[in-house]
């Protein structure tokens, strides 16, 4: 037998929600997103939160079956849940608001003639905008993550061996990562982020467009899973761009390192000082108030001085952000693209990937997760920043 | 840049996807989910797949932004399919497709605008069906990854060590999977099988029930992933089921073995033994023509006469199947429950799992993956069944 209830944390995750949900002028919403479950109840069930914009919220749970818990009621299909509230007393809700971008057609549909709702409202991108600004408890899980992460990529030296596949290197360092706890599993939002607990990128292999919305791209192991470390053996004067996992609590931190084989162009060493140079101009930059579209603008103007804006954010497919913010999911918002409209505000987090493709040699780069602060970024994932010789 | 054209193994599928519109009476689909887009082009992009009761299929391809081929058609949004429709003279789909089980609410309302239908018919179901039925390379694929998953679990023995925890076992599981060239990642149909190539299951572990709908449970590492493997030191006198990721080339075996570590109950013994049964009771009943209702009832028949009905299929928690269809996704039709319609066809693969949870020892039974053929079921999953030792 578990037990489930709102703890502190909860309640102030679900008063920024609704928050939200007042700007919205929602009545409710029904929470039925993994990730928006484990946001406003620190737990992972199949089921609904429904939270009221005035009143105690409400847990529904189908499986597992043996979850109690004041707020708990055990349910075995969402049309149970109204019966549920009239026998609490509760007002059925007039608006009502759904994750439509998140659950499929089917089920919003199913859960609108449910709750019998006389209107129905998309509460996606509500529920995104308040896990974007984080609690001081999310900040400590994924400062936890950054810590951990740097563990395991501070062994990655150790299990290059000459010769290899990067698909055999990426194995090794998979091990690492699970090693130092890491739960091997991404949650990203939207159907269209594929991948195995992340990405390694060895020489011409990261030029080659992939299906995602990944920073940069790599070719795959398969057709059926186009993306990352594609087999190649890895050989002297390239890269190797790591950017594994870091979730190791539900929460993630994202981190990208380069390491060379041998001797790599002049190019690609310049190239990976400029990411540097741009994460430190952002870095001065980036506080409370600023536009997530100045972060883009002052990136791209760097790789432009430099000469390097053709290899920047990809070659022959390019990425149009700089960054994004990163929590439960890997892809949270702020989005940091030119036409964003968002502003920083104190406490999101972001992670800035100012990444270079050097055709031949590979990418380069450096990604950081960061904490907004009144004094501006904190890193969250410290670890060497130089291009370090695997051999 | 790659060319991606239709091949003779599409036009196949499509024929089978094309019988079930038929019976729907559709003018169209369009398929946006990635199972479906790999099922219909052997390649995974992001896009769409347009399928026209009559004429030629076209893919609509976003990214990656260099696929091309002689039916491929590079748009940056959906809104541009009508047009293209047009300028190659194809008719707009009256009653269109979509795939409203799978897709989000706001994509589907995305494109049944851009479309410009009159009517949207709900296509999960079509495609499902279309898929449940396998052609010859898909059962050869998935043949191919029975042979590399019992090669990998040939060598879990050797990782094992006194004292592991279960995660650490699991890790180097996954670490022989990957090198025998598994994937790693697991496509399953819904949101809600959230889970790490796979699952280790410990002792008393097994009983721990879960919000996914697996056979068996387990704890989990970390209240955001309540499932598998929860970090336990791993005792003599429990077992350890392994029902680890099958996939190697986009396709999937699923495949479960038990190992023990020192001596166990007579019981659990017993069960696995019984397991054994149902699965010669199943492949001597199992041939098209059969409902796969009595597949389940014959297996519940089996359990009870030898008194073991309580632990079967879960012991605090019950899974209300026990097998399903696999294939691209772990889940797929036909369901093997009491409720079923299904009846079995020729070339159907389906996983069966009869399991049994005995509390403090642990999960025991066999999972195999069979090919439905004229004289019944042909093993995809050729690996010793007996209960081995670990020690």
């Amino acid at each position: 037998m578990s037990v489930l209830n709102f703890s502190s944390e909860s309640a102030l995750r679900i008063g920024k929600v609704r928050a939200q949900m007042a700007e919205a002028q929602l009545d409710a919403v029904l929470i039925a997103d993994n990730a928006n479950i484990y946001y406003t109840t620190g737990a992972m069930f199949r089921g609904y939160v429904y939270i009221p914009a005035d009143g105690q919220p409400l847990i529904f749970v189908i499986r597992p079956i043996d979850l109690t818990g004041d707020d708990v009621v055990n349910i075995r299909k969402p049309e149970q849940i109204t019966a549920a509230l009239s026998e609490r007393g509760m007002a059925l809700p007039g608006v009502l608001g759904l994750e439509l971008d998140d659950i499929s057609y089917s089920d919003a549909e199913r859960l609108r003639k449910a709750m019998g709702a006389d209107c129905v409202c998309n509460c996606s991108a509500l529920m995104k905008r308040a896990r974007m600004v984080k609690t001081d408890a999310e900040i400590e899980a994924i400062r936890q993550d950054g810590l951990r992460q740097a563990a395991a990529y501070r062994q990655i030296p150790r299990v290059y061996q000459e010769e290899m596949t990067d698909i055999e290197f990426q194995i090794e360092i998979e091990r690492l990562l699970r090693l130092e706890g890491c739960l091997g599993y991404y949650r990203t939002s939207g159907p269209l982020m594929e991948i195995n607990m992340g990405s390694v990128l060895n020489g011409g292999n990261a030029d080659n467009p992939t299906p995602y919305d990944f920073a940069v791209g790599g070719g795959g192991a398969d057709t059926s899973l186009p993306v990352g470390a594609d087999g190649r053996t890895m050989r002297p004067g390239t890269t190797v761009m790591i950017d594994m996992c870091g979730n190791f609590n539900g929460y993630q931190s994202d981190m990208t390192r380069v390491w060379r084989i041998g001797k790599i162009s002049e190019q690609a060493v310049k190239a990976h000082e400029v990411s540097r140079d741009i994460l430190r101009a952002i870095e001065n930059m980036a506080c409370p108030g600023v536009p997530v579209a100045l972060l883009y603008d002052k990136a791209v103007e760097i790789a432009r001085a430099a000469g390097l804006e053709e290899f920047f954010m990809g070659h022959r497919q390019k990425a149009m952000f700089i960054g994004h913010g990163v929590g439960i999911q890997l892809n949270e918002w702020p989005v940091l693209t030119p036409r964003s409209k968002d502003v920083l505000e104190k406490n999101m987090v972001i992670a800035v990937e100012p990444k270079f493709v050097i055709p031949e040699v590979g990418a380069v780069g450096v990604e950081n997760t960061y904490q907004v602060t009144e004094g501006g970024l904190r890193c969250l994932t410290v670890f060497p920043e130089e291009i370090a010789d695997l051999l």
